[in-house]
């Protein structure tokens, strides 16, 4: 299958998240050496669970089938520009590339707040929308205090 | 319990997180009405999930207690700044504000990336770090045309 292919499968999983009312218009694919490894649907508003984007979902199942929190050499397809939340996973899993279909302009023309969650994202904690209160830095040093002074530690 | 204290409850769970061997140093609460509803810690490298951040665990239990995928109301106390990817899952799930500790800084300090993410997501995609490739534009406008179809949807 071509990259083509796999989004072409993804939209249309998507569309049917949609009409069996699982959830939101998303979809996407984890995929490596041409398998699918991981699959994912919307499913925020049937699982309640915010976090439960077409993207985490399939790189969570990704990773339980490969057996780490890492995607190396993998394909992420997604049938929209990833949210900065889906971004942000992306980023952590480190795939080799991602494949997205939809822009988030169209995302925002279909009621989806992508866009404005990137424009907050580069505003400073103190400018939000939603309020962000510092408290306690000095103390919240002990646990990476902790983590360099474990020898046993995992890097990710 | 005051906000430092349930700061200080959180600072004590990533500390204990990293000498169990559970993950990295962070934790993270979701409190609603003065009573602790969702507990977080960092279990990326235990679970084999990538997007196992403690903000995101605490979030993802908070919900499913409150039967909903909203935290209207509540507040996240996280030991740091979040992420991108976690601070996507804020505006996804809208508590009413977030107290954190420790700074992006601080993480970076401490080998985690959070603050090369912040900038990356400030790049178009086409000069990411990790290939964004646009692809069936035109055909991933259906799963949009699906939701707006379909009488039943339920907004997120």
């Amino acid at each position: 299958m071509t990259d083509r292919d796999f989004m072409q499968t993804a939209i249309e999983m998507a569309v049917e998240n949609v009409r069996a009312g699982r959830g939101g218009p998303f979809a996407a694919l984890v995929v490596r050496d041409g398998a699918i490894i991981g699959r994912g649907t919307n499913q925020v508003t049937t699982a309640n669970d915010p976090t439960a984007h077409a993207e985490i979902v399939a790189i969570r199942e990704a990773c339980r089938a490969l057996g780490t929190f890492q995607l190396t050499g993998c394909t992420l397809y997604t049938t929209c520009e990833p949210c900065p939340m889906c971004m942000g996973a992306v980023y952590w899993a480190r795939p080799a590339r991602v494949c997205y279909a939809a822009t988030r302009a169209d995302a925002a023309a279909a009621g989806f707040d992508d866009a404005h969650i990137y424009e907050e994202l580069t505003r400073p904690p103190e400018a939000r929308r939603i309020p962000m209160v510092p408290l306690l830095r000095e103390e919240a040093q002990a646990p990476f205090e902790a983590w360099r002074a474990y020898p046993a530690r995992i890097a990710y």
